[in-house]
């Protein structure tokens, strides 16, 4: 794609057809610029897997016209894959203080080549990258730090909202710098790249401080007992608020789970929370003080497996056990998937006793209808490409924008991959880039396919028979087996009986193989296949993997 | 637990831990009687299930007690298991006209005795069983003919709500019986075993007739374009609205989807839905019509792979091409746990051109907080027993029945299988009985347990490795392989040299154990497990199900 390259390519190489992975490469001349650089969870198929990344190899292609990564924020679904990614491409990543401390953090478990250097910026700051210009722009988000990008390039000035809403009262920091996106849009904006997640959601997002409205009734309501608090880790002006409820009723506070710790310790080094003297206790000392006057502060909002407050409810938290009267606020909407994690998380610690609030405890980091009508009308850009949402938020997204009288040829509802060329006054899909998803499971990276996770699927459904014969070198004569061993079939203690049959019918394909003198060991491993699992369907109406194994002695 | 009983005993044998799986016997003296025998989704880690069934042995020890099945309305979670537990349990099932319908319905793909017969009943009817007198009360719900049931016992008369809400207006049929309710209330109601979904929803919960205005709108604002409205099949007034919308924009329904199909003949038939003359059409004639003179009635509102809906979306719908310009009403909120399967489906659909709506096209069918106070107000029961909801609904019914003035020691926050016995004016849990869950797969029934879902866990992580060797009888000497086979692991043709490092690994385990002597197969089998375990978590990370298989030859 980089022949003839006479404008500016915008290539969305993730993150249009799922949420996370975001990840967006800008092109022009010998340069090219990344915007993000962030994982996904896998899907429910994706069996076994821990995390998937981004194909990232037409920029690999391009090394050495990649100028850096430029980071709107830290969430996992923007810098989720930095660490894989930077192996290949080790080139300088930008990001504001508090992403980048999150970024280094990530680095020490899978470190950066050398080259792959780090810079902070400040808002307001202009990165000069090849035939680039990157401004850091003040949003407000879900994480403190977060940035828009406006993205000044010799055809014009793009706009990358990242993940933003606009909270006219944050907890930390100013507004969204609304002045400067307005400005911008008096000088012209050629393209912007808008964020889509809330974009079925009318009106305007709550401010992060009505959340700590929430909070004060809370904790009011419940000054005799000991309180737990579960929220993002990521989420600093939660968890100020937090503490900042709990001095104000004269209770410690503890941190725990090993995300949340990390980056509160991050967050109050770097000057973003602010904790009252001697109001925060390690865990430890948590047994010095009366019940009531403890809070916790702890990871596990989303019900996964292993955190601190999961740990909790299948009571086997080493440091600390949930007792009749303790109050549990879960601080989070649970992620799209997350929904039955989350309530049996909440079901079991009600069965201990506790009680569970979950309703007004949390609001979005995204903007909702209103805010991106706002922002559209500050920013007037010439063409406006929804990024951030499944495809139906980014297509409803692309309808709003008509009733805003944006006409259709002005909009593009891209998919990953897709290249969009733009002139000062032009843009058009002009082709595509290979793009693509790498699994990673353990160690391996991309090692785990399609094929892998079928296989997976499959045993998963209804598990594994393997039947082994041995046969006579030459004369191809039974002379052991046929052994029959399955997994996840049938409990084989209770159905002894079943297994019998089962090896009679492995002895019956392989005699009437013999018969038949049939020789190729993939025809006899069919015939049992085929045999067992005629066998098996309509015995039980089940299909599991039937592995023939042929032995030679 | 049958000994010595001198009150009423309430035996919940499902449904209070989960969602689904609604199970209660009464037994009073010699007899017993069950409300409701439904079935249960499985939950995530029960790989392969297809059904989750209540075990329902004490009530096969007291067969000779059982007087009858009682069922309150035609949902899977309140019928799905019948067709199990009636081979077990042979007796008379009652319901109102469409429950049964749909019940027999279920019977014909697994006929039940002949004992276990079928009987209509009609809304203030009373069935007389054993001791009990059971009458039928009208309520209503998401599915048309449902009832709550008025058990009068010897003790005092206990009230089901089974699953209700309070429509005024609704699209088939006459408002809850409030009255009758009252009524009851007035001569003196001792228990009430009361819904508790939507405990944590404010208010009260719209009429079904609200979603009919929003069909209008869509209609309205879509009439140059095909419809394809998917809801649940049960939902009779829905598919009433649906049709009645068509008819008033002079459109053509088809209805597609086997359950969907099934359900509205039945429905038709019985006289619960009205059909205007020549609207409905055969899916076979819906290209003799121009596309904007149709709409579709589907099933797949929650995502399933196979409903129709899912195949329209993934272009294998056999009869019916999604086009640019179709309009999907997706009549439904997804269930949870069903999230991300719907976003998959309204994406794809999205894709293809078609515009997706959903907001505004649902009603619950359960009632909110207030009206579970008014029912409250009404019957005036000694004792409450909060069933139908997770734990968490439940205790918070309990809190809402504390802050209505009742007596902690009058309300029963019960788990399944404990044992509520009641006078005329006491109520205790006395002990317990054997409760569960049997899983269904294929044409099994219970006989994939822990152990095997475990399996299935484990493959489904990581795949399996199977090392097969052939020792020669007596020396135990390697005489064939090791053969290494695997599953889900990795793709082997790109990972050659890993299986050949597996086949070393194998190979040494094997000769150290004949260096070592160590005959016995059990050891050599751990031996090969326990290096090959470590050596693929040292180089990957991962571990898949080891599976060694010694050949003796």
């Amino acid at each position: 794609m980089t022949e003839n390259c006479n404008g500016l390519r915008v290539l969305p190489l993730g993150g249009l057809e799922q949420i996370g992975m975001n990840i967006t490469a800008f092109e022009y001349g010998d340069s090219i610029i990344i915007v993000d650089c962030g994982s996904a969870f896998p899907d429910d198929d994706m069996l076994g897997v821990d995390l998937v990344i981004p194909d990232t190899s037409y920029l690999e292609e391009n090394l050495e016209k990649v100028k850096g990564i430029f980071i709107t924020h830290g969430h996992e679904d923007h810098i989720g894959a930095l660490p894989y990614v930077l192996q290949k491409i080790p080139v300088t990543v930008y990001g504001t203080k508090l992403t980048m401390a999150i970024i280094e953090g990530k680095l020490e478990e899978r470190p950066a080549p050398k080259t792959a250097k780090r810079k902070i910026v400040k808002y307001g700051q202009v990165i000069a990258a090849g035939d680039f210009r990157v401004e850091y722009i003040r949003v407000n988000h879900s994480i403190v730090d977060s940035a828009a990008l406006a993205i000044h390039t010799p055809v014009g000035t793009i706009i990358h909202t990242g993940d933003f809403k606009i909270d006219y009262t944050p907890v930390f920091g100013e507004p969204v710098d609304l002045a400067r996106f307005a400005e911008l849009g008096k000088k012209g904006v050629l393209a912007m790249l808008c964020d889509s997640t809330n974009i079925f959601r009318e009106g305007f997002t709550k401010s992060e401080q009505w959340v700590g409205k929430t909070f004060e009734t809370m904790f009011s309501e419940n000054q005799d007992r000991r309180i737990i608090v579960s929220t993002f880790a990521s989420n600093v002006s939660r968890v100020q608020q937090i503490i900042d409820t709990a001095a104000r009723y004269h209770k410690k506070v503890v941190v725990d789970g090993r995300s949340m710790v990390n980056i509160i310790s991050a967050a109050v080094e770097l000057g973003y929370i602010k904790v009252p003297e001697n109001c925060l206790i390690p865990i430890e000392e948590l047994n010095r003080y009366p019940k009531e006057q403890t809070v916790l502060i702890t990871t596990g909002s989303q019900g996964e497996t292993m955190a601190s407050l999961s740990r909790m409810a299948a009571n086997i938290h080493r440091k600390v056990t949930i007792e009749p009267g303790d109050t549990i606020i879960f601080s989070s909407t649970p992620i799209p998937g997350n929904e039955k994690a989350v309530s049996r998380v909440m079901n079991d610690l009600a069965q201990l006793g506790a009680k569970v609030l979950f309703q007004d405890t949390h609001v979005s980091g995204h903007a909702c209808r209103e805010e991106i009508k706002l922002l559209y009308a500050l920013v007037k850009p010439k063409f406006a490409v929804p990024v951030h949402g499944e495809f139906r938020h980014r297509q409803e997204h692309a309808a709003m924008l008509e009733e805003l009288g944006k006409a259709k040829d002005e909009i593009f509802v891209l998919h990953s991959g897709d290249v969009l060329e733009l002139t000062e006054d032009t843009a058009e899909v002009i082709g595509r880039v290979p793009v693509g998803s790498l699994m990673v499971d353990g160690l391996g990276i991309g090692d785990v396919g399609n094929i892998v996770l079928r296989d997976r699927q499959t045993l998963a459904q209804h598990g594994i028979i393997i039947a082994v014969v041995v046969l006579e070198q030459g004369t191809n004569q039974l002379i052991s087996g046929p052994e029959v061993i399955s997994r996840g079939f049938v409990y084989i203690r209770d159905n002894e009986e079943l297994v019998e049959e089962v090896r009679s019918v492995v002895l019956e394909s392989v005699l009437s193989c013999q018969d038949r003198r049939i020789t190729d060991w993939n025809r006899i491993r069919n015939t049992i296949r085929d045999d067992l699992n005629d066998f098996l369907w309509k015995k039980m109406k089940r299909c599991p993997v039937i592995l023939p194994v042929i032995m030679e002695a």
